[in-house]
């Protein structure tokens, strides 16, 4: 297919209404419609403020943008500074292209820039086409490999072990 | 046990060669020894120059530390910013004193101070005994509840990906 007008850039703050709708779409296309609560305003702050909490690439075709990649830096006690890629979406028209494959490639870019050794994220088990698409550039799955479970304590639970009220 | 003399803090730069011990101690709990390859220098450098990459607090009895949690802040297109904790680990001469759950419950207050709705972590499937202490504070399992995996790319594999020369 033509990609020659796609372009691929660092995002601005006003592609935060638009990558809002695209977060929307892949937490529906992960069967979780409910998980995001966030706006763009708050995303403008966190990404494009005074204190840069995330990075994010996209793809725009024209005025539309078609794909991003949000990632930041995290830290391993065992290896330092890394990269965690938080999310990497393409809108179902614009996939089987390579556009995925070149967000991917520039994130990773950017830890290979940082001297970062890792590149990490997380994918539901059940997303089989992706997670052969990571597996054939040579990622492993952590969880089924070394059997690390991710683990989250949130909302009411978080407050009431910081007010030590959890005990029963 | 008398904790009368432990002292829960902040980290300091003349606390990153005791606290490089206890990661390797962590690691050899976890029965993999070789993974750290942090040294001191790097710690100091992440964690308390220019660029914060990662906070710590420490346990201290004196001047030996028994006890650290390092976490930093990350980044969900759901909700914002939120807390990771890296690390939570007890020397076990100082163990079933509650020094953990001191610690973690500090890290949980930053988090609920910052207005983050999640506290995530990591932890490996058959440390049941981590596990439970986990769950009873509310805290859930996303991997055997919500099938998410962690993945990783890493080292040659990353390199090999950035180049291109990843094809088969």
């Amino acid at each position: 297919m033509d990609n020659s007008k796609i372009i691929i850039r660092e995002a601005n703050k006003e592609d935060c209404d638009q990558i809002v709708k695209l977060i929307q779409e892949l937490a529906d296309f992960e069967k979780m419609p409910n998980g995001p609560k966030i706006d763009a305003k708050t995303l403008r702050r966190d990404g494009f403020g005074e204190e840069k909490m995330f990075r994010c690439l996209v793809a725009a075709d024209g005025d539309n943008l078609v794909a991003y990649a949000l990632y930041f830096f995290n830290y391993s006690t065992w290896e330092g500074v890394n990269v965690y890629l938080e999310d990497l979406y393409v809108t179902p028209t614009y996939r089987h292209r390579g556009i995925g494959t070149t967000l991917w490639r520039k994130v990773a870019q950017v830890a290979v820039d940082r001297k970062c050794n890792r590149l990490d994220w997380v994918c539901l088990g059940w997303n089989k086409q992706s997670i052969d698409f990571y597996k054939s550039k040579g990622s492993i799955n952590l969880t089924s490999q070394e059997d690390w479970n991710l683990f989250r304590l949130s909302g009411d639970n978080l407050r009431a072990f910081v007010n030590n009220t959890d005990k029963k």
